[in-house]
């Protein structure tokens, strides 16, 4: 089944974006770096994460009281390469886009840089912060802890979030590496997307309330049964998929100073929005000369491309080079945009009293 | 098939070891780091990375010439809180407890300490430099690049190593969080065990040079197929494996001036004892107050602990449990060693004129 989708220009999309914040009382620096990171996304073919969400997500959010449009957010520093930033509730991308700029800054400084940041909300795709390190000759890293959705080995309730977590690190000729994964075997929105269209799920992607298999992404009712962590099974590694889901709730929940999202209570504000971050910097020349550096890279990735490929494999695929294909042919001929995000973007328009102009 | 243990004392068994790699030219200190760190590693259960491989590895490779039993290990700085080392091919443990000493001190300073080292080799377990924080109120964290023996998602010739990548995390009451784990499905020596004792292995560990499931790990040929990345299929998120495996490529491989492992020349050295490293320390008190985080963590952990368990699961275990529960019985009974374990040992003890008095 496939459906229309129309093109729309990322510039004006990123506009339209800004303009949409602004109405609902986003000071304009804070609406444009949110437009930014969304539309990035959208560039990257990272569609569950783009402006897809824009209406549910961060204006209807703001207009429910659940994000600030307006925070005060405080960073509290015992370290030169240390910091714990307080985000007020305050809309995911400005808040972690503050952190990671704190984060790259310690970085200059000492060489790296690491910021754990609690009462904020949903930022998006990791990916977005992790990247900001690249032009600055860094390894980035951003992860966020989110609402419990994925299952411990041997359990049938959400015990973790799918806590991605992202690392950027730039390549000299070839695409950078960018390595953005949820902890659990796939991200909620794959089954968020088959549901929609009707098609059902591998074995193996989630379980229900008595641990069998859920193939039908219609039949999962939240709360009873979940997620499965990366490696699925106990035997193929399930618990290693569960420990990093675990280490991401530490690093942003725990080591924030807020908390593990099993403790959260599940209320309509920590369902939709509830989030803790931690965003990391390494300064690649506090290490060794940028240049050989990116060199090595180079020729690591040459070296994965020139393994030999299964049959119907066209091309060993090294973190970040799909996103990165994408991106230039969107940014030659739009994104395109389901219809139901037209929808969505065009009532927005008509609600805030904006001009629908994509 | 079970097989006659012997159990010996972990004292015992750490004064013989010292005394064995002093026999072959290590100095005292360096001996004795050495068998601290692979007595504690057989008293956590980690069997396959302890005094097993005493004779083979360690030994083997100083009197062949692989590992020198002097190193004089360096340490270049750019920043004060990150530092390349360069082991100068001395033994992996001395290497990587100076490079996790070196990012400890950094921490202490700057709140964060990150190393990535060159020239090293064949470390042991990762979860003991990892651990060399807990009792600092930090966060560690050790990686190792290691022979590639691991196929890209679409490939069948090895690409990565398994490369594991450890974190432990300081708890109150609660034992540790100690994640550490192969970015591969399974680590090798799990085949290893297999083939050893004549079992056959579950589907999704290792592929044929055809991309065929490998059930019988005897049939296993090196360098043709090899193990699965975490994941196992791309259905499931092999890319993630692959993608994780990769990252410790870069931070122990690209980022200390050697490189990722699949552009290792495949000779002797490298086969057996090749590595770099990457050690990170965070010092836990600049971000929070140590008491705060260590209550937030054993809530965390309790709340894992109250989860609901399928039918025939005693117990959700949190990463480093299982592990606390063995070392507590070991200090108590014994290390139980495997019969050829014991005649490795006597073995040397021989051929080194030295006391077998286990």
């Amino acid at each position: 089944m496939t459906t229309e989708r129309t093109r729309v220009d990322a510039k004006k999309l990123t506009d339209f974006t800004t303009k949409t914040l602004q109405k609902v009382g986003v000071p304009e620096e804070d609406a444009r770096i949110t437009a930014n990171i969304l539309v990035a996304t959208d560039l990257r073919g990272i569609d569950s994460h783009g402006v897809g969400h824009l209406a549910a997500f961060y204006v209807r959010g703001i207009k429910e009281g659940r994000v600030n449009p307006n925070p005060k957010i405080e960073v509290f520093s015992q370290a030169t390469a240390t910091a714990i930033m307080d985000g007020d509730r305050g809309l995911g991308f400005v808040v972690g886009y503050r952190a990671m700029m704190e984060a790259i800054h310690r970085a200059e400084k000492t060489g790296a840089g690491f910021i754990a940041v609690r009462n904020s909300t949903h930022f998006g795709a990791a990916a977005g912060y992790a990247m900001m390190a690249l032009e600055r000759d860094m390894i980035g890293m951003a992860m966020t802890n989110t609402v419990a959705g994925v299952v411990a080995p041997g359990s049938t309730k959400p015990a973790v979030g799918t806590n991605p977590l992202a690392v950027a690190v730039p390549a000299g000729k070839k695409a950078p590496f960018v390595l953005d994964m949820a902890t659990s075997v796939v991200a909620a929105g794959k089954l968020e997307m088959a549901r929609r269209e009707g098609t059902s799920i591998p074995e193996g992607w989630a379980i229900d309330k008595k641990g069998k298999p859920i193939t039908d992404p219609a039949k999962r009712v939240r709360g009873e049964g979940g997620l499965l962590p990366l490696g699925g099974t106990p035997t193929l590694g399930s618990y290693k998929g569960f420990g990093l889901g675990v280490l991401v709730d530490i690093l942003c929940g725990v080591l924030s100073g807020s908390s593990a999202s099993i403790l959260w209570e599940s209320t309509p504000e920590t369902r939709g929005n509830a989030g803790n971050h931690f965003l990391g910097a390494l300064r690649i020349d506090s290490f060794l000369p940028v240049e050989n550096f990116k060199k090595s890279m180079d020729e690591m990735i040459e070296a994965f491309e020139a393994l030999p490929t299964l049959p119907g494999v066209k091309k060993i695929y090294v973190a970040g080079e799909v996103e990165q294909e994408i991106e230039e042919e969107r940014r030659a001929n739009g994104i395109p945009l389901h219809p139901n995000v037209v929808a969505s973007l065009q009532e927005l328009a008509k609600e805030l009293d904006i001009e629908y102009d994509l």
